[in-house]
């Protein structure tokens, strides 16, 4: 997924540790996706991974903490798919409007990414936290320029940066892992609730 | 915490019966919320509970049965708390405000309601997904009364549902869950989560 490794794990050395890393990082996330933490086991990842077990002691230490790293990897990969969206010249509101596309694209084509997060609260807690703190330091850092910037309005800060992603969060709950026939599309999703966030709901 | 013993459990016949009840579900969400599902044990439930061993199984099978019926009575509890803050005659956008205040702080004075609610993604999924699509719904009745009343604009729906649910959930996990010194107090979160559902973050 993301293109950095995770610093929870040992830095590969080589092109082909770097390789090995991510296939492991990809099975993990097939295994805890599919089994969830408890289930799920170290030789399973590796053979979902075509690597040697012993290959996954040269990066890690435990299934504990492939787990972090696979959080980790899974906050950047969000940050990535967001930012790959946004286009320099693009205004605060559809900055706003492309990360949320991005990132509804991104959990249907991940769906394992919510519950890997979601089981983070009770297997790692400190990444659970991180991941969600770092979001909105990232969302309140872009309010913020664009209440420079005068699109958007002045003093928007924490209470708007946590608003604005659990917005996010639910709508990817909804419409990309609890997807229904007939639902409107990323484009269609993003674009409602970007007029919600610039205008609200009052009439 | 709510007032309808949850369906999941076995109905009581007698006031003596629905206290025992009470109790059992009160004491399974101070056991649930301290250890999490799994380490939980009915002995300890009851224990807590001041409650012989022989009555959990007159009101619940299992475990699982005991957390499925607390999952109901927490949401059942989330929504009279909403309700209770709204007072005829309040504008829907008061009404949003008032039942946002009241969600805040009935999560910082029951904490536990975030780690069950949220272990129940991997408990018990049904209850998980009923809670939040219960929830939407209110919410939406509630924007749609509103355009229909003209304080909100007109075509508001699930989209917008979803996206103030997930602002509600993520400002009560920063601001009762893991609140912090010198935060705002539940009355200002409120009160700027609700100019924000209002009027948007365009200038």
């Amino acid at each position: 997924m993301a293109a950095q490794p995770p610093a929870a794990a040992k830095a590969p050395r080589t092109e082909r540790g770097r390789k090995t890393l991510r296939k492991l990082l990809d099975a993990a996330a097939g295994e805890f996706g599919d089994h969830g933490f408890h289930e799920a086991s170290i030789s399973s990842i590796t053979r979902r991974a075509g690597v040697a077990l012993g290959s996954f002691y040269t990066y890690f230490d435990s299934k504990d903490a492939i787990f972090r790293a696979l959080v980790q990897d899974m906050s950047e990969a969000v940050k990535v798919a967001a930012r790959e969206a946004i286009v320099p010249d693009m205004q605060p509101l559809e900055i706003e409007r492309a990360a949320l596309q991005a990132f509804l694209e991104f959990a249907g084509e991940h769906k394992e990414v919510y519950r890997i997060i979601d089981e983070a609260e009770f297997v790692d807690p400190q990444s659970y936290r991180d991941h969600y703190e770092t979001v909105a330091a990232r969302i309140r850092e872009r309010l913020e320029t664009g209440g420079a910037k005068g699109e958007l309005r002045h003093g928007l800060g924490e209470i708007e940066a946590w608003a604005l992603m659990g917005m996010n969060v639910f709508l990817g709950l909804r419409y990309a892992i609890w997807r229904e026939e007939g639902d409107p599309d990323s484009e269609g999703v993003a674009r409602a609730a970007n007029a919600m966030l610039a205008k609200g709901v009052a009439r």
